[in-house]
């Protein structure tokens, strides 16, 4: 049975597992869930997610929720069995790299820009203005994070060296608040955080979803 | 050499990695960080945290950073060495259930919970009084995440069925909350979660952990 994504093709939470379901060679289906209430009902709570978010996956009757652990499983299975990408690698230091930069992935930077995507963006799509506070406060963190990561990147192409796990998880976010929320310039100022963001941004399988999804 | 931790033997998340580590049957030294300054310093960033937290750890050598990450780290190179103790299963699906509930506890669990400690533990420590809007909306947010676990453990002993990591995340805060923060009301009201937390706190190695630190 083909796996099942239950979602919504512009959540960034999906996207990432759309990215990976394509670097791993993958084939699978998206439900679409159009409204709150849907994601909120008895049915979905009782069999997909018990808080009501998206993502949920089934894989031939497995089910699962919360990204970075649908992101985890679908790696531990699958990886390498139909492409060579390497998302998470064997060697246990390498893997713990790559542990390392997601945390600080959902720890420093997801955090504060999610706050500041949903000002941005989110809001505007609903007819509403954006609460400056948060805006000013949240891209502030975001310098701060960057900062960091303009030092952590000196010389290198990606986070740990290699294209891993920890790089794709910052790619739809960082999609939004450059092309969407008009945020370019936290990016294009730090010289060695533009690189990493070219890289990634040009995976094949990324721009395949920007076209599929109609994302630009 | 002795694996290294840097940190702070009240801070929660070093709490974790001691837990993690006697579990795992591994002796470990504590190099204590009593001020903001010393995890600020140029020195400290460079080495030890880019960005300027506890825990660090170093492992002959090995240094490493971010509470989940170290943790992981530990249990793909020690687990099964020195105890029996499984923290994360070697079976993609069971494993995939644990890293679910890793997200559950980061996502809706410690994100209320360690805003709550902070106005009720941290804040009267340094003299200051808490800020009862976020005490409210914390606590109000946590009576919804414990409503849900209520029914996952229905019928459980722990999360998963068997102990993991993911219950294991769960312990200090939670001991905070109940014997320093006074909020005992929130796990006792519901006969599975509270029946949980007898389980999950009475392993030998975290009441080592409580008589050691003095914690309580
Ligand atoms: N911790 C979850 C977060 C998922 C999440 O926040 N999804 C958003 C869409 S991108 C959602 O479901 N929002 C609806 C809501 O919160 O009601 C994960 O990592 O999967
Ligand atoms: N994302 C980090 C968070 C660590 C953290 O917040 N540690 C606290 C102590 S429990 C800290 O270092 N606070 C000092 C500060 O933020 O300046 C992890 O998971 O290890």
């Amino acid at each position: 049975m083909t796996i099942q994504v239950f979602g919504h093709t512009t959540s960034t939470f999906c996207l990432v597992l759309f990215h990976i379901l394509k670097e791993l060679g993958l084939s699978y289906e998206v439900v679409q869930l159009n409204s709150t209430e849907e994601i909120k009902s008895p049915e979905y709570l009782a069999t997909k997610h018990p808080f009501g978010k998206i993502p949920s996956l089934n894989d031939d009757g497995f089910q699962i929720y919360e990204t970075r652990a649908i992101a985890r499983y679908l790696i531990n299975k699958y990886q390498g069995t139909k492409t060579s990408t390497v998302l998470i690698p064997s060697d246990v230091q390498k893997a713990a790299l790559v542990e390392q930069f997601i945390s600080v992935e959902a720890s420093y930077f997801t955090q504060p820009l999610s706050k500041l995507i949903v000002q941005l963006v989110f809001k505007k799509r609903h007819g509403k203005e954006p609460d400056l506070k948060i805006v000013y406060e949240t891209r502030e963190e975001l310098n701060k994070t960057l900062d960091v990561y303009e030092k952590l990147l000196e010389g290198k192409d990606y986070l740990t060296g290699e294209f891993s796990l920890a790089d794709l998880l910052h790619i739809p976010y960082t999609f939004y608040a450059i092309n969407i929320a008009g945020e370019s310039e936290l990016w294009d100022k730090r010289p060695n955080v533009s690189r990493w963001w070219k890289n990634i941004s040009e995976r094949e399988c990324w721009k395949n979803i920007v076209t599929e999804y109609k994302l630009a």
